[in-house]
């Protein structure tokens, strides 16, 4: 299969999954929080509606593709990154099941349908826009890593639109905010069920956090075993290594 | 030194710390969360002034006593445990430090004055009152595990009002409260600041969550490494062990 790439893009490995995705240093590349985000979201096997907010270069609908037969949408605001995740579900064969979306998510409710999804998934700009002076300057991460088109209440506010009563929403982020995000997921009617904290290794504080609400669930909040990246000699765990590269 | 048991009273040692507590199968023991929720606090070491609501048979006043010079009230509505707190006060030789009060913690800013304390402690009742059935016949330790005579936000109310600006209030309850916890926290004033889980196991799910405020403090959440009580034998892991034996 052919794929063009543009600029200093390279077709990468999508880790444990037998696939490959288009990224580039310079303007995205996805994290470790996007493949833990996507482990840790329930997905429906058989069929569903899945969307997925800030999708970047598209790779947590592609990870999710390997889990459900579902629709997926991807909903990405920076051109130059919607069509390197287009082209990576076509490099993939996954265009009758992947759908990438160009636009705002603020009008996604408008464009995809209201309370119609069943998993609705973000991993949001982590940080508060600073002065011009603190943003990065390149833009794409800009974008990416700021809350310059979408903050934190855009993403939980559009997430409850979309989904159904009873539907899942996962987001990640980190602990600072971790206050922000169940107060506004309360406030959206997506009510917090599942927590799980990441920590860099044994000993250190947590850096970042994964939350699942469900529309109008009851409260009964579960905080999942932790997760640790690092064993003590820096080398990843045998769970990350599962997550990022299928070893048993 | 003589001391007055009554009942099935025992006089137990007090973990890691040169102490005797007495306590009473039938009426209260303490908890390994008290003593976690001791061990969490930060104290001022030389001096200041120190409540803990719903203190029991005020364990929790005798273990901070060993780490501030500090003044220390333990507020408890049942005059059974506030009597064994006393006598336990008073056979450790610690009745300038503590003072155990009895009373009801809804009017302990009025006893014991408005914003003027640096620290405040609570372990409060876990359970929601159900009805009439459902609670524990005994009634002491019915009072003392449901919210019979006070509500997770009296308690959180009480501690904001009794607290200075910036003064601390630490808690400890169950994961299924913690959304509840922290909302209230905010709702009064008192920032949370440091979170901590603790894991009965690894790989098992939170039990027991520990969660620090500061009375108008900024918004910057920690979340602490976690604690694991047990190993894969069922024995107390290493940082337990020095927690409630001092152990190195």
């Amino acid at each position: 299969m052919m794929v063009q790439l543009m600029g200093d893009e390279r077709l990468d490995y999508l880790l444990a999954e037998d696939l490959r995705i288009i990224q580039s240093p310079s303007v995205f590349a996805f994290s470790l929080d996007a493949v833990l985000l996507a482990r840790f979201t329930y997905v429906p096997i058989q069929k569903g509606n899945i969307v997925d907010l800030c999708s970047g270069n598209g790779v947590i609908p592609l990870l999710l593709s390997t889990r459900s037969k579902g629709k997926i949408y991807g909903v990405e605001i920076q051109k130059r990154l919607y069509h390197m995740g287009v082209r990576s579900i076509e490099y993939n064969q996954l265009s009758h099941q992947i759908e990438m979306i160009h636009g705002d998510l603020k009008n996604a409710p408008k464009t995809l349908g209201y309370s119609k999804y069943d998993v609705v998934t973000c991993n949001p700009p982590y940080f508060i826009t600073p002065s011009n002076k603190e943003i990065n300057e390149n833009q794409h991460l800009a974008i990416a890593r700021h809350e310059i088109y979408c903050t934190l209440e855009d993403c939980i506010r559009v997430s409850s639109e979309l989904l159904k009563q009873g539907g899942k929403a996962s987001f990640v982020h980190r602990p600072g905010r971790l206050l922000d995000l169940i107060t506004l997921m309360r406030k959206y009617r997506l009510e917090p069920k599942r927590i799980q904290f990441v920590y860099p290794k044994m000993g250190k504080e947590a850096n970042t956090i994964l939350v699942e609400g469900i529309k109008d669930g009851r409260p009964d909040l579960k905080i999942l075993p932790p997760l640790f990246v690092y064993d003590e000699n820096n080398e990843y765990t045998p769970e990350i290594r599962v997550i990022l590269y299928g070893d048993k």
